[in-house]
């Protein structure tokens, strides 16, 4: 039992996969939350959800799962969040809290702005936390230990009730031993092209290249891949559907950033067919500095393996 | 001691670096070579190398060096490598075997093949092991356990001598616990480009263009750096002069693949601009396969922390 006590009474989670799944048993198992309910469109989702224990109601209908809550988390693909807080709006009580767990959130904060929810506090959010599993066996209550979790809340909801709403939001997620953050949603975007989609994408191309070469075998790929391309594709073996619900919606974000990483590619590719030594030598030094950054910051220390795994080429 | 036996008598290694001193501490350990001699144009190396006993003799006088030598490692960096070559072939032993340890091979293949070279056996080689850290004290004799080490044999030596020196050599990395694969040099450099140059240089790019951008700090990015970003860094942290040379060396097979990356790049950029979801979705599913003939091959096993790491959007 965690030192925050009791947040909200009654809070409903719509979708039972691996995030929602998690954020219950965090819940759970800190004491900030009474009464649980599940609400899952998929028949196998809510048998499997009830035969665990996961919840105390769990249904198929949302109108009812949403009733009484004083918080709603939607736990939907990014691309359903939208059409999930349209369909609940009418049915939620006034004065709760709504949010979500996607990973993009201009088009997600706009849905959240519909005057429908004008009578509730709309936060959207995204713990930034994952794993390869999925389905309602997969959460685990640790999952968000230690984590960031994003909040960007509307800024044309300048009231205090509001800004209580987001307080509160943010000790849920303080007490699973999450760190919160509050940002601008465009902002989070950004953000999180750089960090997470762009590495994806580039990561999901550069396996789809090697694969098609007609020179190089995929066995050769996979003998010698510990000399850097390993990294890539561990990345690239993550979940399509998410992936590409996370492309369609931070369109404008990702485009953006690409953009800046194909101009700065061609620029070493010119360096390289110029021989320009000195161009490549100074590029390569200056992106240690990051590096350093993480290390220092302790967002990776060196692991045991850490020397061994680096270098090799 | 291995089973192996005494492969060479008398051993040169020209360059006192990590991979230098990891062959000959490999060597020593598994009994494959009788007296051990040093070459190393830095005064420096040379006296810590005689300080911790990396071998018999320790001389910056590369004629003396290798004039009784039945096998001279040639361990400096990539771009020296052929010059050392030259420097050397007037001293070397009639029937001695001439090797090396560079990332790249087109252009030591080349440097190899001079008539000066015609009396001794010119192999080149390329062990694919390393760590971060450099000179005389960075060695150590389990560096090429389980890692393959690429031999090209050129393709204009087709004598049986040549062929026995070619066996011989392969042995040597064997008894180190190295799996040897012998290719042609031209498909050494396009492989590697493919499994190595390239993620380097894609992720030495990324990192880059990250800590360029006006809008979204280094702080931000180091932040939340474990969404897929962090891999990158790690990388790109890799030391700048050895990967300059790689570059200058490896130049046209890193442009080709440089080139159909770049290709499908673009084509992914253009699904998203579009909005091309199945596109996109296919490409995704695709990749995967790369990956599980990965974890098959035992090139990696399931981490304990692989699950939490991977799949963080």
């Amino acid at each position: 039992m965690s030192p925050t006590g009791l947040l909200y009474p009654k809070m409903t989670v719509v979708g039972a996969g691996l995030i929602g799944g998690s954020v219950i048993l965090a819940a759970r198992a800190h004491g900030v939350v009474g009464e649980i309910t599940i609400a899952d469109a998929s028949e196998a989702h809510r048998a499997r959800a009830l035969e665990i224990g996961l919840a105390d109601h769990v249904t198929g209908d949302l109108a009812e799962a949403v009733r009484d809550a004083d918080l709603v988390v939607i736990a939907t693909p990014v691309l359903s969040i939208g059409e999930v807080a349209a369909a609940v709006a009418p049915h939620l009580k006034a004065g709760a809290t709504l949010t979500d767990v996607g990973s993009t959130k201009a088009t997600i904060a706009e849905a959240f702005r519909s005057p429908a929810l004008a009578k509730v506090f709309p936060i959207p959010g995204h713990p930034i936390a994952g794993t390869e599993q999925s389905g309602p066996d997969a959460g685990f209550a640790e999952l968000f230990e230690g984590r960031w979790t994003i909040l960007t809340p509307l800024a044309d909801r300048e009231d205090e009730a509001y800004a209580a709403a987001v307080a509160k939001l943010s000790a849920f997620w303080r007490s699973f031993g999450a760190q919160v953050e509050l940002m601008e949603e465009k902002h989070h975007d950004l953000v999180l092209a750089v960090v997470s989609h762009l590495p994806h994408l580039i990561a999901y191309t550069i396996v789809g290249s090697a694969a098609d070469l007609e020179n190089v075998t995929e066995n050769e790929v996979i003998k010698y891949s510990a000399s850097g391309f390993r990294d890539f594709t561990r990345i690239a073996a993550s979940d399509p559907t998410m992936w590409r619900d996370i492309f369609v919606a931070n369109k404008d974000a990702v485009l953006e950033m690409l953009g800046r990483f194909t101009e700065d590619l061609q620029a070493m590719s010119r360096a390289i067919r110029w021989g320009d030594a000195d161009t490549l030598h100074a590029h390569f030094t200056r992106t240690r500095a990051i590096r350093r950054g993480i290390v220092a910051a302790g967002q990776e220390s060196a692991e045991p393996n850490f020397g061994r795994d680096r270098g090799k080429h």
